[in-house]
């Protein structure tokens, strides 16, 4: 993954950090009197989340819940301003709150996280509008800064929570029952595959994070690769983790942005890259392709958080997470990216449930070094990736977002394989 | 399939049915003399035939071929007329010119095809983007004229090309050896193992064709099928071969547009229907789809000839042979079926090669059956079907036309696999 912001995101949120570090010194009035106003907003709120059956309660115990059907658990609110946040621009105020513990979950948390994504699985509102109009500018500085500022949160923090192999994209559980090591090394497996990786294949990666897929196809596959991350500590991690493997001759791990590749390549992958690229910079990704791929023989294998319809990504994680993120629609990649680079779509894959499953195994670990990231980050840093794990979990429980992976080849050139069967047929890679 | 049409075209096409019927009993002044003209043109048109290695040649056995490296086969224009109307609309021209045998070609003739198709891979010319902007409307009326109009031509006829269970789709050639009839059963079961039927759920099906494919998902799947359809020989044929062989009860055959089917049901399916509709119509499937499928469990396939980017069939085909077809983009049945359905793509396979092959063999059988064509129906016929079948062959083998099976599902509704490897390890269908 790699993550893009503009200027005036980053500015922005400095501020607001600094809004939420004084606020957090600050004594709420947690006790004050529920008025007629604040009774009224909560029935307004109760409304939108009454199909996912939680409860609203106010900070005197109060709610405006009168339905005789049972529960799943109580959304509590704190204060006002919550209340109101909440009220007026609902996904930024609801991340804000929880991540400030100004607002609470009680009950089956993860159950409570899908049915309320479910709940507002409804047409974009006009301020999502506005902000996907108003999506920022990733240029190349500010791209770098911005994959600093989350990927270079220290190796040690990922590990805490990762695969063994530090795989930050959806996993493939070819079995259900599989754990999430083996599940990462079958989706590494997949993309190999699906690229029908061939020994003696050049191939460019962008966005490689820790560098397993470079290091998987050029130990399993016999291809020689150059992978691109413009993050200093996966970088640093990736070149060490390839002379211990022995694999350093063939694999090559390049600090630079996906726009500054060069040469002529048969394999061109990138996973989990295009959903932090913003919607603008999608042709730039399209350019890079069409001078890059091979045209006779060549394809590649995007892999990306995506919509089925365009809106933008939840304002609190763009604004905490990811800023600059977009998760694009399949249309827009074909229109913006393979359309304008000249290439075919040959295969497209929804893996949406198993980005679920990969995040509930991310969770649970979370949980599980909830103790080490609170003592090292602080109480509002552990409940924002809490938070983000469960809402991200949630999404793709409920097909708020989805998972694709998309095989694409140069239009003239013929597909690399006659039918699609062969990765479900081969002998398992040795991995 | 279905055709559709709208009343303005269809006029068009009369006229210039008539244009053309007197056009043949007119002599040609094909000796006339080349002209310092007709070699001008006759050298722009080279240059757009150029990179095929083909070479133009005018009526008098004279060529602006002038390079020395060899050719694949020559391009005989026979007059002065056709000469100047492939200069001007070269894709409308060329099939006009070849169906009335005022153009020929000499040489591997299935080569020059490919060769001419994908040196025709650039961006739409005005004329053709002009011509999208006007695509036709496909009302219900004239949507049934139009598929009687092509459909209708005779069962007798279509036997003599198609396999044994008349089905005028892309076959899936499991195994490349695999013979025509194999391939298209195999497709058939692809289909249904795709849409992982289970016996006792309902399947409705626009644009059933002559029925094999509701015959046999009713037949070795277990399930009930509507389908439906505006073409009466087909239907006749279909409900002939339900009778005979038991499933009768299990298939309905029914003669309507898909803009009105009723019900609600577990699967959709619709095989060669959606690049007959038109762009305009599209939304009338999304509206369709939207009713008729299952929000919890349901899951639909689209099977169509589509595009990689915008652009209108080729004119000819679109005068001559389907009246109102469009090829729509993967983008396009996203943005205007599928969204506004509320349905995730789950899966995409493009199976463009399959599709070369199938016309290659329809090619082979109609060349075999040449002599009974012209015999019934006249030399223009025959030309226009034979450039037809060549034609597509080379869209479909250099990557000018794909063919996708689209896999989706309501966006709330869990997928209908885990993973899609059971389409590729299930034990072969009893087919």
């Amino acid at each position: 993954m790699g993550i893009r912001d503009s200027p005036t995101v980053t500015a922005r949120r400095v501020t607001l950090d600094a809004t939420v570090h004084r606020e957090s010194r600050v004594t709420y009035p947690t006790r004050s009197r529920v008025t007629w106003f604040d009774r009224w907003l909560a029935k307004q709120v109760q409304g939108t989340i009454e199909a996912a059956r939680v409860r609203l309660e106010l900070w005197d115990g109060s709610s405006p819940y009168a339905a005789p059907r049972s529960t799943i658990g109580d959304l509590i609110v704190r204060d006002r301003r919550t209340l109101l946040g909440i009220a007026i621009n609902r996904d930024l105020s609801f991340g804000e709150g929880y991540m400030a513990g100004r607002l609470h979950l009680r009950g089956q948390v993860r159950q409570m996280f899908a049915a309320l994504s479910s709940a507002a699985l409804v047409d974009p509102t006009w301020r999502e509008r506005v902000s996907a109009a108003l999506s920022s500018a990733n240029d190349l500085r500010s791209a770098r800064r911005n994959v600093h500022h989350h990927y270079d949160l220290g190796n040690d923090f990922y590990a805490l929570w990762l695969d063994s192999q530090m795989i930050y994209t959806c996993a493939y559980f070819a079995d259900p029952a599989m754990s999430l090591e083996a599940a990462q090394r079958a989706k590494l497996d997949l993309v190999c595959r699906k690229l029908r990786l061939r020994a003696g294949e050049t191939v460019v990666e962008t966005g490689c994070g820790w560098g397993a897929l470079a290091l998987h196809m050029a130990r399993y596959y016999g291809v020689r690769v150059r992978a691109f991350n413009v993050s200093k500590e996966q970088l640093e991690y990736a070149r060490r983790r390839a002379v211990r493997e022995n694999v350093a001759s063939r694999v090559e791990f390049i600090d630079d942005d996906y726009r500054n590749v060069t040469g002529v390549y048969d394999v061109f992958v990138s996973i989990g890259m295009l959903e932090h690229i913003g919607l603008r910079h999608l042709k730039s990704l399209g350019t890079v392709l069409r001078r890059s791929l091979k045209r006779d023989g060549g394809r590649g294998l995007l892999h990306f958080i995506g919509r089925d319809v365009r809106r933008p990504l939840n304002p609190w994680i763009r604004r905490r997470i990811f800023p600059g993120g977009y998760p694009p629609t399949l249309a827009e990649v074909t229109t913006r990216v393979l359309g304008p680079a000249a290439m075919s779509v040959l295969d497209v894959e929804n893996l949406r449930l198993h980005y679920a499953r990969t995040l509930q195994f991310w969770g649970d670990r979370f949980a599980d070094a909830k103790d080490d990231v609170h003592s090292r980050f602080g109480p509002e840093f552990t409940r924002a990736w809490e938070l983000y794990l469960a809402g991200s979990e949630a999404a793709f429980t409920t097909g708020w977002m989805q998972l694709f992976q998309v095989v694409f080849a140069p239009r003239e050139s013929p597909p690399p394989s006659w039918t699609r069967s062969d990765p479900y047929e081969l002998p398992g890679a040795p991995v």
